[in-house]
């Protein structure tokens, strides 16, 4: 099993000592060596897999799984990434639950926890509300563990917030790895970060904020385009900006898909909610304003219908780079004359990359599962070996 | 574990080869050994479990289930053998999914099967569909496991279509078997698959269309009995004359429940709705013409209630073969007095018969577990002697 | 590993065998030995989750969870439970089943429970139904099980009736046990038992009544408050008495919170429903009588705004023992200001006992855990010996 000691001997050479026992919330939180930690240890774990070597490392414990919007990726991805390690799922539906009783987070965090060993929270909706609402959980299982109340702390998983979308874009960023075969080539790629139409109606920020916050670290021009009125947060911009410096790439904006594409080696054109329709949509619900919301979501429709040209056409792929840009989409995507009348993408240009996108999506459940071994495990070199060592295979037949 | 040897020794005389890898779709699609090659490897799972031997064969791994359609019975049986093979359960519950958005199937298929080794579905309600769409899901994560998507491709078990209920029927055959002990002793026996009275509306075909289709293979006389107007699927009429002629039994057809009942073995009385009228109902949900699907529905009530006189009385009881012969049902049952006023049988003919109803019923979990084990097993009597020589026991304790 | 050595040696001195294959409906039908063998199996399974010794005792099995009202606590801690010793759980949600078709609950355990080592069922709401709905669930599946149908008994855990709440108050109990440092220390010690003001309607009774029927069994003088017209089951009360003869303590009852909690160790101060509100709210659902449940809740409601300064505050609890009682609620309460603009506990109160009320809920997976074992596993000794021996970690890294 020799392809584990190339995977030790990558992380021999990393510090990752401080996710030990963390969460993980935004990936402009994690160090370089940490965030080369996950793609590692996720790619450790899906050889092992291949291999047909149990990496089950929980003989019992729950994964909690609370979403606060529908899902069926990520839903999955954690689910697999939780049964990969040996927890069982339970979701927290709030519906079947006694939440509305006016009990505190912190009560809920910690009475659902007793033997949770992580906890995978989607909450995306509401701006400046989403990250605060998983602090606030990790930071009461944590409290309940310093108290002798949970025999063990839980790790929080950001399975997507307002802010970033960390196990979406540390996955796309995976996909890229693999595709141009390894980090060191992807130095001065062009990034097409870009809104595109969709006739739907407040979908998160999370992902073009989480990409301008990941992607700029890999010395990549990341260019974020999107028509006037769809602004992402500044703050995230200002993390971008810095990355860039640091890395040796540049973080530019403009109001042109076409600006964008020129040239692109990987394009991601998708929908997205502007910043400032989503807080004041936070406001309306916060005072239970139907009404307003309703209005508010007319609004937003016909904004969205008089950018109907920003599509990822045939025609624009032919502009990027070498006509072959990596087509990026954390799915599903509004596909035109597929999913809808117009959306974000042609059907024939999303055909061409209907496999690379699947590949795309397969990194997700790994690098979940990677971010909770990050947190649980010190020395994950010695585990693999361990786990070699152990032999029980995933599959015994 | 002589017991192991035994099912072993039957194993060896059949070839059930092409069962690995594949899907179980119809059981008319399967050769006659590799249904007994099913019966075979659910009493084995049996027989083991009762021994205390463990037969999980899958360390981690999920099991996708998907129904379409409110189910207990046969989603605890689903859950039930994908445990006993280690393998745990994830709902794919559509409402909390995001498949409304337009996705396609092939899409929400890899999406769902990182990990999945069995996709489970249910999808009995719309004529021309159901099982299409199996087979949409099973070339989906056929093609992405060629495709180097899916690291395994996830076995497809129909757990009821609009053709046929598999593991529904193959639970009934091996109840049949454990009842008059033995195949070799069922040649010759009559079989009464009837119609009875139901007030419930839009009941599917798929329960007498795979008694058709599978007991016609075992030499017994099949005699399908309705009132006019509530024909099966011609075509599976067609599949069970040529079983038939093939097994030397026969299948004959009558519009007279006492002419089914007339010294019959086995009596399987049992409401179904129209094959017409549910293909009128799949054209009018496809349009979604909600006061069309009122009035069919209206209408289908009144059709039924011309035929209340079709139940399984303690008079036609008397009719079988001694008066004595064995009463199947899939469950639940419509019992006159008791779920409904006036229904397909007669109370005390229904508790007379309520455990070898419920026998029949066990052997469902262990047909799936069957399906499949031997969708992911090649050589099952090494496994079974594997699983010996591991020990490891169900219960601990 | 000594400690399991202390617990073994504290099973040495019970008689529990009549547990063995048994079901958990009422504390007060356990005998005193075997109420204190859950303890001491509960806190034998903590310990050994503690030193990380993995306490699987199932490969495989289901444990069946059927709720009939909301639930966060019992939800997770009964999944929490069936995780610890292995089994996977399946919720029977009614909603997606067929049980609405009219099949009897006889039918219906059965076919839940082909693999189902456990069923706990939670079925608070109607007086006089709940318990007896568990009795005729347990009742079926064990004559299932003599009838051949189900490879084993499922054992049936009481999750909340309409009479007890037992994993609630055993939890409770230990914790009092752990508190005050043993059993031995208990005589005596006064408990307030008191209902408090809640701006909601209709909770269940079970947890005044559990309470008042199991720790009147430790020689404390058990003090029931409430206001006139808030009476609980007369034939609880009745236990209590006689429990209480038996232990050498006392049951006495007030229409006075201020008695109750004067010179009170522990204080459980808790709004329940009028038994005769509740009974006649079972007649009117009965009766499906959707105006005249209207009419009850806005009557109850009014007859409990009556009795506002039925609060736990500070002063309250200034008149406990050294104004320290321990106070106890099985959680969420009604926090003044907090989850409602008045209610049962003042939030400073609720705020300094934060803690311990957390520890209080933490017992729960454990002592539901305790009872599914001490029904499956003859010798629990020598099961912790060989788990120790077997030396499975619960997490391996």
């Amino acid at each position: 099993m020799a392809y584990i000691n190339h995977f030790n001997a990558t992380l021999d050479g990393l510090h990752f000592g401080g996710m030990f026992d963390g969460d993980f919330f935004l990936t402009w939180e994690k160090t370089w060596d940490e965030i080369q930690a996950v793609f590692t240890v996720a790619d450790a774990l899906r050889a092992l897999r291949e291999d047909n070597v149990s990496t089950k490392i929980f003989e019992s414990g729950l994964g909690i799984s609370l979403f606060r919007d529908n899902s069926t990726r990520t839903r999955f991805s954690f689910a697999s990434a939780c049964n990969l390690l040996g927890l069982e799922v339970q979701d927290l539906d709030e519906g079947k639950s006694q939440i509305a009783h006016g009990e505190t987070v912190r009560e809920t965090a910690n009475m659902i926890s007793f033997m949770a060993d992580v906890i995978g929270i989607r909450d995306d909706m509401y701006i400046g509300k989403g990250n605060a609402y998983m602090h606030a959980v990790a930071d009461a299982v944590k409290e309940g563990y310093l108290d002798g109340v949970l025999e063990q702390r839980p790790t929080l998983v950001n399975l997507q917030c307002d802010i970033d979308h960390p196990t979406q874009c540390m996955a796309d960023m995976n996909h890229i790895i693999h595709h141009f075969g390894g980090i060191e080539n992807l130095k001065g790629k062009k990034v097409a970060m870009t809104w595109a139409y969709s006739p739907s109606y407040g979908k998160p920020l999370s992902v073009p904020q989480g990409v301008a916050g990941l992607f700029t670290r890999f010395g990549m021009d990341v260019h974020l385009a999107h028509p006037k009125g769809y602004e992402v947060m500044p703050e995230v911009e200002e993390v971008a900006r810095k990355n860039a410096l640091l890395s040796g790439g540049t973080f530019t904006k403009s109001n042109s898909m076409d600006e964008a594409f020129k040239d692109a080696d990987i394009v991601y054109p998708k929908s997205w909610a502007p910043f400032a329709a989503m807080e004041k949509r936070t406001t309306l619900y916060g005072n239970g304003d139907d009404a307003g919301i309703k209005a508010l979501e007319k609004e937003l429709l016909a904004q969205n219908a008089a950018h109907k040209d920003w599509e990822c056409t045939e025609k624009r792929m032919t502009a990027t780079r070498g006509g072959k840009a990596l087509y990026l989409h954390c799915l599903p995507a509004d596909i035109t004359d597929v999913s809808c009348k117009e959306g974000e993408v042609a059907a024939s240009v999303f055909d061409r990359y209907r496999v690379p996108l699947y590949k795309q999506a397969s990194h997700k459940p790994y690098v979940i599962a990677a971010m909770i071994l990050l947190a649980k495990v010190k020395y994950p070199q010695k585990l693999f070996a361990d786990l070699v060592a152990r032999g029980t295979n995933r599959f015994f037949g």
